[in-house]
């Protein structure tokens, strides 16, 4: 099933589930206030969420109404945990020549996690504040999975039963701030404001066989200003969602509603592009010898909706955003 | 006025106003439903919680028991988010020496912070679960402050008046995993299980002089197994709380119920001892040739109250807490 939430005055949103071609939707009330709620009850509340979206898909819903993502709050707009992997290796590569720092060390065997902000997460067509052109304004194109709860020391494999929803992320960086933080030892605050998400989370059903090996098997089409930037595809994980929830569980346990970033999307080939500019301008500069690409300006904008491999859309909509003066 | 949280069948724990003497407490039921929700509110919640204050104070609340620190959770059993400074530079310059990482650029003019996990906090007398002895257990003594609403790109003067209530703090470790996330660049994680807080949320006025400077001017003593470990002095913060929130919301905004720590409390002073094992053992490096002490073992407890000036207990009750296989 398909849910998404509607902003409100509220702070978590109201929840709604979305028809599978996401032309209508309707309201979960009597079910679960919102998705947090819904994921602190999973096992109580997915049988009635299912119900209702069977009955939507069959068009026999009293209340649906016409599905408008630009209404839509992030489907989490807050979550109790928001844990960003690196979990393709050629953007860490890649990344470590953009900036020269040092390599990490069992990059390869150990995945890299950093703890992001989950107070504040923006919708797909909200406006990015951000104070600065010159702070190297970047989107990083990902998925991601919600869980459910997680206990401390759960192996890679259960942990692949711990996902409740999919979900496609832009975490947005600001390029000029990370290596510092980075040299500090302390990671990333600065550099990552809020983070933004596509409107509709999705149950592993809906990926079909695009879900496998505990990677979303699907390229996400990336597009800056309306012009091509990329396409890279989500199966080259290098590090599957289980073995990031069991990295971020070793030492604690995870509550309902932890969301898991696989880290920027990226492809070996340099055909599929980037799904950031970091990763285009370093790039340009191996293969070219120079940098040509800058940052994004002020009311730049971005889309990003991942694919099916057959060309069809993803089940996620569209984040299109633009960056704004605050 | 003091404020805390009873344990209760909900992940935000049902909150209570706590007399000044600590001897009673009352619940805030028709007020604010947790303390995370009077947060969210508090321009509109803050009058009838003082006035239940100082309703109990003068010992005509009804409704009135006897408060036992032992129910109690954390005050904020999870926030929105948890960002933990290091505003003690000598202990920023000790753990330098202790895990032998390179200097921080810029430590002494620009605040370091780590995004902590803010999910799942221990309450003052929790067991804390702890995967394995041999990942060097410790603690860490601190003060925080519990934000409201605080704009991107706050100053440090105004960054204080988004303070709503002062907490203290145990931030546990696992000494053996931070080095290598601190090489990773990502920042801590593994390294950071859940946090512990004393019972007790207080607001400035609580503090009396003690609050001032943005800073909290008390001694936090700390025993470890019953022995004297140290008791360094708040003061000595070389950032105040305001320059934290600021360092925080320089590129995004902060929602209520945001915890910004101090870092671990330390003194250049060797006599006031220690508030964290680590710092303990680079000092007997440093001054006795050979590490003489070691981490936490499995039923190890440690108890951390801060005091008055006067040497009168301080506002925020004890932490003791003790540490268990999961």
């Amino acid at each position: 099933m398909k849910l998404a939430s509607l902003k409100n005055d509220g702070r978590d949103g109201r929840l709604i589930v979305v028809s599978r071609d996401q032309a209508h939707a309707v309201p979960a009330e009597g079910v679960a206030i919102n998705l947090l709620d819904a994921l602190q009850r999973w096992d109580e509340v997915a049988p009635a969420l299912r119900e209702l979206s069977e009955r939507l898909n069959c068009g026999v819903v009293p209340k649906a109404f016409a599905f408008d993502a630009r209404h839509c709050a992030a489907p989490l707009p807050r979550s109790p945990q928001w844990l960003d992997g690196s979990a393709y290796l050629n953007h860490g590569k890649l990344m470590e020549r953009a900036f020269n720092t040092p390599p990490i060390p069992g990059f390869d065997t150990v995945p890299v996690m950093y703890q992001g902000a989950s107070d504040d997460f923006l919708g797909p067509h909200d406006d990015v504040p951000l104070p600065d052109e010159a702070l190297g304004i970047d989107f990083e194109g990902e998925f991601g999975v919600v869980c459910g709860p997680v206990p401390m020391g759960v192996s890679p494999e259960d942990a692949l039963n711990c996902i409740r929803l999919v979900v496609q992320i832009n975490d947005w960086s600001l390029r000029t701030l990370g290596p510092h933080e980075m040299k500090t030892g302390f990671g990333f605050l600065q550099a990552k404001p809020s983070t933004s998400f596509a409107p509709v989370a999705v149950t592993l059903d809906e990926l079909g066989t695009a879900w496998r090996d505990g990677r979303v098997h699907m390229p996400l089409k990336v597009q800056w200003n309306g012009e091509r930037f990329g396409e890279p595809h989500g199966g080259e994980m290098n590090f599957h969602f289980g073995q990031l929830i069991a990295h971020a569980a070793r030492t604690r346990r995870l509550s309902a509603g932890t969301i898991i970033g696989s880290g920027t999307v990226s492809n070996v080939s340099r055909e599929a592009g980037s799904a950031c500019i970091a990763e285009r301008r370093v790039i340009e500069k191996i293969d070219q010898g120079e940098i040509r690409t800058g940052f994004m300006k002020f009311n730049d904008h971005v889309r990003m909706q991942a694919m099916f491999d057959d060309g069809s859309a993803g089940p996620f909509g569209v984040i299109d955003q633009r960056v704004v003066k605050p």
